[in-house]
């Protein structure tokens, strides 16, 4: 056995809603190998002792774009409009591959410090976001972003972003033992067309791939697509397209209708909430009551931080839960269990990743995060799973740990130069200025 | 000189909404006494380094119930009505004075660690709580409520409550030249009645003391009043009965309408926000930017732990900006600088503690809040302000200082024995299981 937490409290999330108390979880090469009342039998190479300590299984960050880590805070307070065109589209025109990868690295040391172990990533210029995830232990599925925008009929041929989505796959698709997945991505209805969507679809469903996509984020873009294709959503219209035809991830969600969701259960689409930046751009709340009624899958993204502007997980799961609440009036809509599961399990399923982590149970791979729970904010515990949802920040994440590496550990990473990036990263941005 | 912040980044707050870039800020006794860009003549005795730090003026809750800290995640996701009579009312019952001591000493440790220096206070057995605010060094405005609830007629002379507060105002009232300050209470229009309000107006404008209510905190609870009283607000009643005669603090204010707006802003009522409770508890938002274009002050606060579950104040703000534009479907609506505002100047401002903190200004008392900017999450910092709202957490606080002296720093507790807290804390809750 390679490490054991022992005497810890371990919330399990393996379909019952238990909370183990002093249990002993151990780690053998990449899987949980013991989990008992008693210690094991067997010695551990490492034992990290669990007083007032939390385990939990690794987050799962649904949706990001983790370059924009370079624009936090670059422009806030901004109507949509004027936020995207004249101030976060110019500035990303001017990022190199080298600003993406050092952007990424950054938004990798959040991710890792905040306890997340895996995300969905979609943005442009990908080879640079790979480089930096393979680099850092952390699990992802990453993708290519699709667009095409202007008046000339689309020719994936001559399509640059298709052949970076063909290259990205050649170079990164199960990197690592599928450590790294590539999916395809039609960036949204709103920035593409029906022959983008349908060369996206039949890609993926000839490679195997999964589909991550934009979809109904703001009121003015459903609008608009009902508008221009007759009455038709975009979920509709990717559907009809085959978009959904794979495993797929939708970002947003917060204007579908009835019969949208009835698409996404049917297609087995997941959702990812993204409540934060939802929040600050004024676009609304998903219906997240109602799409866990209809037995849609539902995971929890951040969004990239240039609307958020923050990778925190507990941020996030705080907000799904009291923003859900808020706009239901109902303080029963989600609960703290409910959103624990769509930040840590769903996300992981959403990925492809079934049994890849998202629960802690024996042989899972070892995808975990640690909490230090002797602090003023999170004492009293009278529930875990509560102060988890409701009291903990990312920054009270102690360890995490994937395929049993420990990746972060008390302030220190392990597989990035912390130093180097945050200074790369300063210098960069002078671009901006 | 005392303490000399070198080369630091400083948001004064002092009308301007400027950022200075490697300022010296120096405090000599209990005041700052130095602001420039380059270091004072006067040597300090102590020099902090300020590279990648960031200085604002101490945090105001203007709104909180300290001893509920006991309940932090005793009872979640309940309704408002299920959560306070099946809950917490009966664990409230089961509350000694010891228990308050030390739920409040853990609530001080949680909002010294996350950079606030004041808060208004709002609770019953109120000498405990006066007890821990005495030894803890922070500023506080403390209130006993007043109820009346059955059917007896009230009696103010054999109202126990109101020895209680007579007794605090003996106690604590101007306690260490004015850092406690006791205000009058009235809990709630639902919960008490007329001749409350007026013995408790009466009592207030008599000794020149303050007054904390709760107001229109949920829609059943302002129609319920209209129908008890011909259509009359809570505020329209409180006014009559002369509670908004003297300074005066109103929680919650979500469902006031624009007659009692114009009340709160010709009384100087401030709205004491609370939009992380009034959002899990389903309640709603506060109309912050109408209240604010109307003129009235609108503070912060995180109301108490058992419906937070947290006292962050960072948290607060970003909620503070987020729901108002989510609730006004405008990312204009509430802007970053607003937010600090409002949890800084416009808090102590709310206390009657106008330069006595809320900004950095030569001759301001020396109620200071450093942060560690140095972190993958505050990384790059394009804009402090942004920073600070959206970004920054109650743990990046690395120094918070009340009238020129240092209470925490670094993990440490300089007033408080953090580990006896936490210890008897613990053991009190046994109480509840």
């Amino acid at each position: 056995m390679d490490t054991l937490f022992s005497g810890i409290t371990a919330v399990p999330l393996d379909g019952r809603d238990t909370v183990l108390r002093d249990a002993y979880v151990g780690v053998t090469d990449d899987k949980i190998a013991y989990i008992g009342d008693k210690p094991p039998k067997e010695k551990a190479k490492r034992v990290i002792p669990g007083a007032h300590r939390v385990l939990m299984p690794g987050l799962c960050n649904a949706h990001t774009h983790t370059p924009m880590t370079l624009l936090r805070g670059y422009a806030d307070d901004y109507d949509l409009h004027t936020w995207l065109h004249e101030h976060i589209f110019p500035a990303e025109d001017r990022m190199t591959g080298d600003m993406i990868y050092w952007g990424t690295s950054l938004a990798l040391m959040e991710m890792l410090a905040g306890g997340t172990t895996a995300f969905t990533e979609m943005y442009g210029n990908m080879l640079h976001v790979g480089r930096a995830v393979a680099e850092s232990g952390m699990k992802a599925n990453i993708a290519q972003a699709l667009m095409h925008i202007g008046e000339e009929e689309y020719d994936v041929k001559n399509d640059p972003r298709f052949a970076q989505t063909r290259e990205l796959v050649d170079e990164y698709h199960d990197y690592d033992v599928g450590r790294i997945r590539v999916d395809v991505s039609v960036h949204a209805e709103y920035t593409s067309t029906r022959p983008v969507w349908q060369e996206a679809a039949r890609y993926a469903i000839d490679k195997g791939l999964g589909m991550n996509v934009h979809l109904s984020e703001t009121r003015e873009e459903h609008e608009a697509c009902k508008e221009r294709y007759h009455g038709r959503t975009p979920a509709y219209l990717f559907d009809a397209a085959h978009v959904f035809h794979v495993r797929a991830t939708a970002a947003h969600c917060v204007w579908v209708e009835n019969d949208d969701i009835e698409i996404m259960r049917e297609m087995g689409v997941t959702a990812a909430h993204c409540p934060v930046s939802n929040a600050k751009l004024a676009c609304g709340t998903a219906n997240v009551p109602l799409m866990l009624e209809r037995g849609v899958n539902v995971a929890l993204g951040t969004d990239g931080v240039a609307s958020n502007n923050s990778h925190d997980m507990f941020e996030e799961m705080k907000a799904a839960a009291t923003l859900n609440k808020l706009a239901r009036r109902d303080p029963e809509a989600v609960r703290a269990a409910d959103v624990l599961r769509m930040a840590t399990r769903n996300g992981y399923l959403a990925q492809g990743r079934a049994g890849e982590g998202g629960q802690i149970e024996i042989g899972c791979e070892a995808d975990l995060t640690m909490l230090d729970f002797d602090k003023p904010h999170l004492t009293p515990c009278h529930n875990a799973v509560s102060n988890l949802v409701y009291a903990a920040k990312g920054s009270d994440v102690c360890l995490t740990m994937v395929r049993g590496r420990i990746l972060y550990e008390n302030g220190e990473f392990l597989t990035l130069d912390a130093e180097r990036v945050k200074a790369e990263v300063r210098k960069a941005i002078g671009i901006f200025a």
